[in-house]
């Protein structure tokens, strides 16, 4: 075992650690975990130093079963753990889809304490975390657009707010299920002749193993939000081989998402231009986030921030904040 | 018991009729049923007068749960020939959403021959009867809107054709479902600033029994398609008494079931105007049916037709054939 380059740095030492060999002192193992509709990821920290990063299902909490996110959230964050050969951590932080709901909160936070994975366990919304991830306590927006779509905006005297977010059929304008669903119906009116033909007719049916149209619009009936955004890479990459339908796809994604930023840019003082950062699935790979940053560019009010944000290391920020704190 | 003021007028005489009191004949009942996804209609003629009318929840045929139908649709045609008091019909034609795939349509015909409701038993999609009843056998183009939409038309050499019709997540433009999700989506934008005020804000949360918004998302993010079309109602009389989103809705879902009617036009030679009939819920009050027969009435290639068809007249008039036929 070696101790982590960082290791000097650390204020205090984990009451659960490790006895660091080189330094006589414990080590200190905190983690964090992204989790959304379509996948989790899990990050464990050891004196600084990522030594594991688990990806898992989507474990968004929703009503009634919080109890199976728990269960695929605790197994995520014990598969993490294993890697860096340690029973349990000192700090875990838990950003989670669903959590703004305080019942569902509250219940995964008693279900993961129940795991006895770490001495201190925090769940928080995955909005917070990936606003530590992008500004840490500053003030700015952030767009997130994964499988649904949300802005965003830490304001300057700290309070956070939201534009969007409001679910598959009612919202989540610009996500990856607005993209997926907007191929399905360009590959329908493309069959009648409504729409021009495009690429994704082929590449649609192709992804969806659907062997003809009819097979397709059964699979479309019955697909969930999360298998309809699954079609959206397709979206990306078309409109990248520039195919018409697909590339005005995204131009209309852009413009919803920028909708959010525009939204939550009358919370800040006309004077500056507000941070704006992008985080999601849908902003990984294509057009999309340059599409975004361009209209964002084009403004005077905002400004595009140039990384694509990891929400998962808000998480384990804030539990290195609660780390430090405890061994205070 | 009386005879039918048409009964003079008809051919045959029913195998399992009752004798005419007055002229010692046989009285001849048909059966007509309107299946639909949101609700089912049966009709019942007694020699040529109709005697009853029944609706029943809808009974869309999907897979595997054709059983589940087929007990829908029994249970209301026993209870048409109760009012007719009757033990049975000489025919019954039922039109049924999903029964263009073969496998269901037999499925159904085989479940209601086991209830012994009839002599004969047909069953057919929803789209046939609607055409029947909007055209009898001649061409024509028709646009039916409830839940789901499609277009469907007769050629000038009898065949059938459509365009729509893909379902909720892939299709139904202009559909009573794409009603109701324009109106959660102009709700939730209206919440942050992202849209104008609109007066569906409200009437969707009474609508939806839903205390505040962070109810009304999580209603939304469970409804089916046949509780968010439920919405569809709202929209229309928002439009009809000035609301500006709404009524900008309205104007998309003409332009949508316009481009259906287009479609279809390519069909039919470019000499003379085809006629384009209407069909379904949403058309039943409200603004839609007028925003769309002006948009029709507007091109010369086609020309409207005044009348909103009854679907169940068609399968109603296909059963009086069949019985016609049967008894020559």
């Amino acid at each position: 075992m070696v101790c982590a380059p960082g290791y000097g740095a650390h204020r205090g030492r984990g009451r659960c650690g490790q006895l660091c060999p080189k330094k006589g002192r414990l080590m200190r193992v905190v983690i964090g975990a992204d989790v959304g509709g379509s996948k989790t990821v899990v990050v464990a920290e050891v004196d600084g130093e990522v030594r594991a990063r688990i990806q898992a299902p989507g474990a968004a909490l929703r009503p009634d079963l919080v109890l199976r996110s728990a269960t695929t959230i605790a197994d995520a964050i014990r598969r993490s753990l294993a890697e860096v050969g340690r029973p349990s951590a000192d700090v875990i932080v838990v950003g989670a889809a669903g959590a703004g709901r305080q019942q569902e909160a509250k219940e995964l936070a008693r279900a993961l304490r129940a795991e006895e994975l770490a001495e201190t366990v925090r769940v928080t919304t995955d909005g917070e975390i990936a606003l530590v991830a992008a500004f840490g306590q500053s003030p700015g927006i952030l767009i997130l657009a994964g499988t649904g779509s949300v802005g965003l905006a830490r304001d300057p005297q700290g309070t956070i707010h939201r534009a969007g977010g409001y679910g598959w059929q009612m919202g989540d304008e610009g996500s990856g299920y607005a993209l997926g669903r907007a191929a399905l119906g360009a590959v329908g009116r493309a069959v009648d002749g409504r729409a021009e033909a495009t690429v994704l007719s082929q590449r649609v049916l192709t992804a969806t193993r659907s062997s003809d149209i009819s097979r397709l619009v059964r699979w479309a009936a019955a697909a969930g939000p999360g298998e309809i955004a699954g079609l959206a890479p397709l979206v990306l990459e078309a409109a990248e081989s520039g195919d018409r339908a697909a590339g005005e796809m995204v131009t209309r994604a852009a413009e919803d998402l920028l909708a959010l930023a525009v939204s939550l840019r009358g919370l800040f003082s006309e004077e500056k231009a507000v941070p704006v950062a992008i985080t999601g699935g849908v902003f990984e790979s294509g057009p999309l986030a340059g599409a975004l940053r361009a209209m964002l560019a084009a403004r005077s009010d905002v400004m595009p921030v140039d990384d694509i944000v990891d929400p998962v290391a808000g998480a384990l920020s804030l539990a290195r904040d609660i780390a430090e704190t405890v061994s205070e």
